[in-house]
Order: C-alpha cells, then sequence, then structure tokens
C-alpha cells in the first residue's frame, strides 16, 4: 500500500498537460545561439504554445517579449523549462510554484550524476510542495510531433509517426533523434528523463500505453526505479515495449553510476524481469529501430515464427537460414502443392524447398509469380525477400511487386526485404522502405527484426 | 601423400597467369545486352589484356572482331571465359584445350549444383587432360583491380584496394561489389569460384598469400575442400583471413547442397578447424566488411584487447562497455597520473574513470586535449572515440582532431569512431572513413571490428 501511494503521489497532474501544453516558460532564455537557452527558444518558437521566455537580462528575444520571472507572466503556465546555472535552479523552482506551474524539464544538470543527492533531494521536495511534475534534472528534454512541440535542445523534429521513445540518455536521444530524421522513421513522443528525480518510466509508461498516437514505446534503460509496477504495466499494455538495457556487464554496470547516479542492477535480474513482463529485448540500438520500425509499419506479431525466404542470391539465403534457425524462427517444408505450382514457371534449378532459390537470374516477374502462388500458402507468418543486383536483375520493379505481395497477405503477415549492395539497390530500397516494407543490407538485420 | 600429389596436380598454371592474363577470350561474347556474353565483354573492353570475342554468329561485337572460336585466334590466349549454353561447354572448353589456354572460367550453369555431377566431371578430367585451370563452373568470374581487369559480369569495378574476397556464391559477390563501390572500399582481387570443380580456396588462398597487393584475405565459404591443406595454409600465412561460414546451422546446411552442391559440413567442425586455425570468424556480412576495412586502414593487431574508449554521450559509452566485456576486450583503470592531468581541463562532471565521459557539451577542444593526454600513455591498444551530435557539437572539426590523434599514436594501436545520428555526423563520418578511421553509428560495430 505503503509503494502504491508514493507512486500516485508522484504524479501530480496528467502528463497530458505536458504533451499538450498550451503555455510553455523557458527560464534561461537566452539571444546567445551557444546556449541552451536560446536552443529551446528557438526551438519552441513555432509551436502551438504560447511561449514566454523569461530571463531578468533581456527584454525582448527573438522579437518575443521576455519576462523578470514567471510570477510577472498574467497567462497561466502549463510547463516551464529550467535551463539556468545549478545555484538558481531551486529559487526559479519555488516561483513555478507559487505561479502554480503544473509540469517543470529541469535541464540543469549537477546533481546525482555528479554525487549532490541533498540538492537533488530539494528539487523533489519543491515540487512535490507545489504539487508539480518534475521531468530531469540533467536531461535533453519532451518532444510531441504532432503539436509541433519540440521542448528539448535538439535542433529538429523527426516526421510525426506512432513510435514514442524513452531515453535516460540525453546524449543518445540526440542521435536518436538525428537518426529518425535521415531515415525519415515517425516519431511520435520523445522523453529523455535525465536523474528521474520525479517522473519515471513508469509514469511515462503508462501514460504512452493510453496514448492513441503511440503504437510502440522503445525504452532506453539503464537503471529501472518501481520494478514491480514495470512489471505489472509492461504485463497488461496491448503496446509492444522494446527494452534496450545500458549498463549490464560488470563496467558497464559501474558507468552507469557515473552517468545519471543510478545503481544498473545485475544482468540477470534484469533479463530475468524483461521476459517476465513479455518486453521485447534489443540488444543495440540498430536491432531497437529495426523492431521499432517494422512493429509501427505491419503491427506486433508475438507468437509469428514460420517463415518463408525467397530469394534470388543462394549464399545469402543460406546465411539467413542459419540467422533464422539460430534466432528461433522455424522454416516449414513448402507444401507439395505448392512445389508442383512453383515448377510450372521456376527455372529448374530452383531450390525446390525453403529457402526459396528462384536462381540468379530472375526478373521481376519471376519474382511476383512466385508471390501470387505463395499468397495462395497461409502456412506462413514472415516472409524474407532477398535480393542481389545481378545484371538483369530489376531490383525497384521488384521492390514494387514485394509491396503489391504484401497487400494481398493477410494483415499480420509480415514481409521484410534485405537487398544487399550499393547504388543498384539504394533506390528500391528507400521506395521500400516508404511504402511500409523494412528493407535492410544485412540479413541478420531481417532475421532479428521479426 | 596421394592427397598431396592430387592438391599439386590441380594447379597447371600460376594464378598470375590468371589475375595477369594479357589475353582473355569471350566464349559466348553477344550484341545482346541482357545476355551475360554481352556483359563479360563489355566489362573487359577497357582492360589492359587483349581481348577476343568467340562466337560463330557475328562479326563484329561492340567494334571487335568477333571469332569462330578460339582456334581461329591467332595468339595465344592465357584465359578463356565461357558463357554458352551447358549442352557445348565440353566443345567448347576441348577448343581451349587445343588451343592450349592457361585458365578458364566457366560461368555455364546447370552441374552439380543442380544434382549433375557426371557432367562435371567431364569438365574436370577435359581441362585435366589438357592442363588448364578450370575456375568454376557456375561462377561470377574473377577481378583485378590493379590492372582493371574485369573478368566477371558484374557491372562496375570498385577502386583499387587491399582487401582480396573469394565467394563461394556469386551472388553474393555482385552485392559485395556493388557494397565496395558505394562505400568507396579498397579491393584487390576477387575471385568468384562457384562449383570449385577445379581450383578451390586453397588454391586461390595459396596464391593471396604471396600476392604483394593483398592484405585482408575474406573468405565467404559454404563448404571447404581439402581442409588439412585449408589449416596449414591459414596457419603460415601473415597475412589475416576473415571467414564467413554460410550453412552453420541445419536448415542452412541442407540448402547449401542445392547451391552449389557441397556438403556443408557440421558447424563444430568449422568453428574448431577455424579456431584451430586462427583464422578471423565473422559472425556477418557487416562484421566481415568492417573487420576488414579496419585491418586494411591499420593493419591487424591480433592480441590488442586493452581498450580506452573518450565519449561525449553517457548512454553510448556505456552501452559499449557493455559490448567490450562481452566481446573479451578489456577496459584497464586509468593511470593516477592521466587522471590529474585530465582533471585540469575536464569539467569536474567527466567520469573520472574508463569509459572517459567528457560530458554532453564537449566542444572538439576538448576532446582535443584529452587526445594530447592520452597520446602519452601507452597503456591502451584500441581507442574507441563516441560523439552524439549535441547542439554545441562539432562533429567535422572532432573527426579532424581524431584524425590527428591516431597520427600521434604507435603504429598498431587503432582507432575507430562511432559518431551516432543522421545528417549532423554524415560528413564528418565520410570524412574518418577516407582518412583512415572506420567510423559507424552502432556501438556493438565499432567492439566487432576490433
Amino acid at each position: 500500500m505503503y509503494f502504491l501511494k508514493i507512486t500516485m503521489a508522484k504524479i501530480k497532474h496528467d502528463l497530458n498537460t505536458l504533451f499538450n501544453s498550451k503555455s510553455i516558460a523557458i527560464i534561461g532564455a537566452s539571444s546567445n545561439p551557444k546556449k541552451v537557452g536560446y536552443a529551446l527558444l528557438k526551438n519552441l518558437i513555432n509551436s502551438k504554445a504560447n511561449i514566454f521566455p523569461i530571463n531578468p537580462k533581456y527584454d525582448k528575444i527573438l522579437n518575443k517579449k521576455c519576462y523578470k520571472n514567471v510570477l510577472s507572466v498574467s497567462e497561466n503556465i502549463d510547463t516551464a523549462i529550467i535551463a539556468v546555472p545549478k545555484i538558481i535552479v531551486e529559487k526559479v523552482l519555488k516561483e513555478c510554484g507559487e505561479k502554480k506551474v503544473k509540469n517543470v524539464i529541469i535541464i540543469s544538470s549537477g546533481y546525482k550524476e555528479v554525487g549532490d543527492i541533498i540538492s537533488e533531494n530539494k528539487l523533489k521536495s519543491i515540487c512535490e510542495k507545489y504539487k508539480m511534475n518534475l521531468i530531469g534534472p540533467n536531461c535533453l528534454g519532451v518532444i510531441n510531433t504532432s503539436n509541433k512541440m519540440n521542448a528539448s535542445f535538439f535542433n529538429g523534429l523527426p516526421k510525426k509517426g506512432k513510435i514514442s521513445f524513452v531515453s535516460q540518455s540525453g546524449a543518445l536521444g540526440v542521435g536518436i533523434l538525428d537518426y529518425f530524421i535521415k531515415k525519415g522513421f515517425g516519431l511520435s513522443k520523445f522523453i529523455s528523463i535525465g536523474n528521474m528525480a520525479g517522473i519515471n518510466f513508469c509514469d511515462v509508461i503508462e501514460y504512452l500505453i493510453k496514448d492513441k498516437e503511440t503504437s510502440v514505446i522503445c525504452l532506453y534503460i539503464e537503471s529501472l526505479k518501481e520494478g514491480k509496477r514495470f512489471m505489472k504495466l509492461a504485463k497488461k499494455s496491448d503496446k509492444p515495449i522494446i527494452v534496450l538495457k545500458g549498463g549490464k556487464s560488470s563496467e558497464g554496470s559501474k558507468a552507469v553510476s557515473s552517468h545519471t547516479g543510478s545503481m544498473a542492477g545485475s544482468k540477470e535480474i534484469y533479463e530475468f524481469a524483461f521476459k517476465q513482463a513479455q518486453v521485447i529485448s534489443a540488444k543495440t540500438l540498430t536491432e531497437l529501430f529495426d523492431k521499432a520500425l517494422l512493429i509501427e509499419k505491419q503491427g506486433y506479431n508475438k507468437k509469428g515464427r514460420k517463415t518463408c525466404i525467397i530469394t534470388n542470391a543462394g549464399g545469402p539465403g543460406i546465411l539467413t537460414t542459419d540467422y533464422c534457425e539460430e534466432n528461433k524462427l522455424v522454416l516449414p517444408k513448402l507444401p507439395e502443392k505448392i512445389i508442383r505450382e512453383l515448377n510450372n514457371f521456376l527455372p529448374k534449378a530452383w531450390s525446390h524447398h525453403n529457402p526459396i532459390d528462384i536462381v540468379g537470374d530472375a526478373l521481376a516477374e519471376r519474382y511476383e509469380k512466385c508471390f501470387k502462388t505463395m499468397a495462395k500458402c497461409k502456412l506462413f507468418e514472415n516472409y524474407i525477400i532477398i535480393l542481389t543486383p545481378q545484371t538483369m536483375t530489376e531490383p525497384f520493379k521488384t521492390a514494387e511487386k514485394i509491396i503489391e505481395f504484401k497487400k494481398n497477405l493477410e494483415k499480420n503477415t509480415r514481409v521484410v526485404a534485405c537487398f544487399i549492395g550499393g547504388e543498384k539497390v539504394e533506390k528500391a530500397k528507400e521506395y521500400l522502405i516508404n511504402n511500409g516494407i523494412p528493407c535492410f543490407d544485412e540479413p541478420l538485420r531481417c532475421v532479428r527484426s521479426l
């Protein structure tokens, strides 16, 4: 009961007031482009919310009226972002409390991560007293693409999508956001939760599970508070949760404590807990992205292990077969009827089993015929389509056929592609990805994403 | 003794006569751009060798005189590439024998890989009789970048470099070559060995070990003949040999037999043999490329496990630490003297241990100062430099400092980089790679490459 009480008391306002803030104060706003307070203001200036730069040194910044402090703003403030030197954080935080601000994002650092637990506890108790949600300290900020609110000091905004990302490392968050933009991945919410003095993973997950704009929840976790609550939430979640855990090794675990001031916990405990909670574990950033992308595009099929490989290249087909077996995807035999039908149009040298090697000289039309046959076969839950660009190969046309194929399959049958090469396959890959078919150049990534 | 005899008898001419052919006949040359015989001729037409298109149907192809058969060519022929229908392969092969051709590359397929062992044995005995080196059948061809000889039907030529690649899968070879071109990797020799009826892995490896233009030997192996000879060669090789093995799993092994008609052999036997032979095992294509690239650029350091991580991003530093431990790289403690020196200029919040977290707001100058300190420390054999692009971060300038750093280290100290992000780090990554520093966006790839 006590445990639950603490939990309930931490959230003072629905996180919707954070992600859909109507008014935002930037405390420490600056006109100096090298300062975080400038980046924050610049990122927010075009959002739908009312923006209030706060800094006693200025009258105006970026053509916006600048206020001495939050108390001198007459309107209500939903969220205040604090990016001032540590020495005055407590003062401005109290002013936020007086002003009845609902959420504070503390960007400023120098707390638990450098051993100063006393100061961090002070922030906590101020927020407790004034009933404010506390995000941070030592964080990058918060993003919501659906209202174009970039309340972080990351410069840029990924396109709107269904993937939400919660990161305990701000710098990793920066890398991820930049990667999303480059790859054209769709983001819903991004939250850098820093030292988690107030809002922690569980609070955010609880919100994201209910959030209609989120279909996959991705987490970079170094340490977890409220383990039991996490397990409960993950189990009841109907949205897939993908976790990348940092600090699994003994050396890595030591490094965690000097990063966000948390204990990483033993590898075994986490692995057991994640398994129990039925979250999806990713070993690397790459795997996390690949899995999130596939789920966002094609949905999640927890039990889908029955896989069919169709390839114009023997070697990559064999490697993929190896990876399937290692990763517990099964390659069922082709039904006799299907083999007979494939015999009708495939060259004699085709493999006659799964993986279906349709031989190196396959044009898009041969792929297409094969797809049409396979679309009648309800046996498979996953398809991996492999292509290497021989002289006659038609990567782009083949990509079109793959997209068509996906449409003709049952909704939860997933299709990923592996086009191995450079220039010759680049456009086809882009086209596939833009049309909902994840396409990699490494067979193992195909398999891991499934 | 018998074993040795067969071995010695198989090579009829030094493979130098293949890779540096002075005259090449293309049997089955065609003016139809959709045919392999057209691609072969087009790829060779600008090489330094004398080229003789052979096809009784034409007088001229691509402005070159076309011959009825090899016997009607008056000059000597070092190498003949055969790309005719299976039914006339034996006939033209005998003509090559009469003509005293030294090497034949048989592109044509339909032999052991579809179960026709008898026909394959006939090819073998013809080559035996006439003392010709036989490459293939069922292969893509051979490339030597140093004389711009592309005796394959892959369209394109990677730039000259020190990596040689032997692939048992032609289609995989195509993917690899296209990837080399896109990434700007340097290739020395490429050999698609197909069904290995004549020349096999051992023959090529023996040549490449002596080849001055090769510094790393990469192999895609599905099945190996002459296991003992392979072990001997690999052990005595002073050049690193990197192997990607297809058909390790039981399903994958079945798939091999319908691909090149070979037995894949058990996973355990191969793993044991590779370990004994001290070859470097790669689990994936990506790992193979990454390892080859690092060795080509910075040389090979078999025992170099002592690693130092320098990062502006805590999370990726922690992940990298985890991967190091899993992959048996060690992270020695920083000497007290070095810590004291770093204290002089790093912000208080720096990690004070390895991984060296120089904190998110690090400019290129802070990296540089750190590098200068570390260059005095002889403890480390590998450095992994991590960067995520915060607002103030200077990816390109930092890349310049990394290149400078590498120059100030002892020759066999290796430096790899991990720049996580998209647009913001792209140019810096390219610059690093072009200047001999492999740069990845996935921490695990850094670790695996080392």
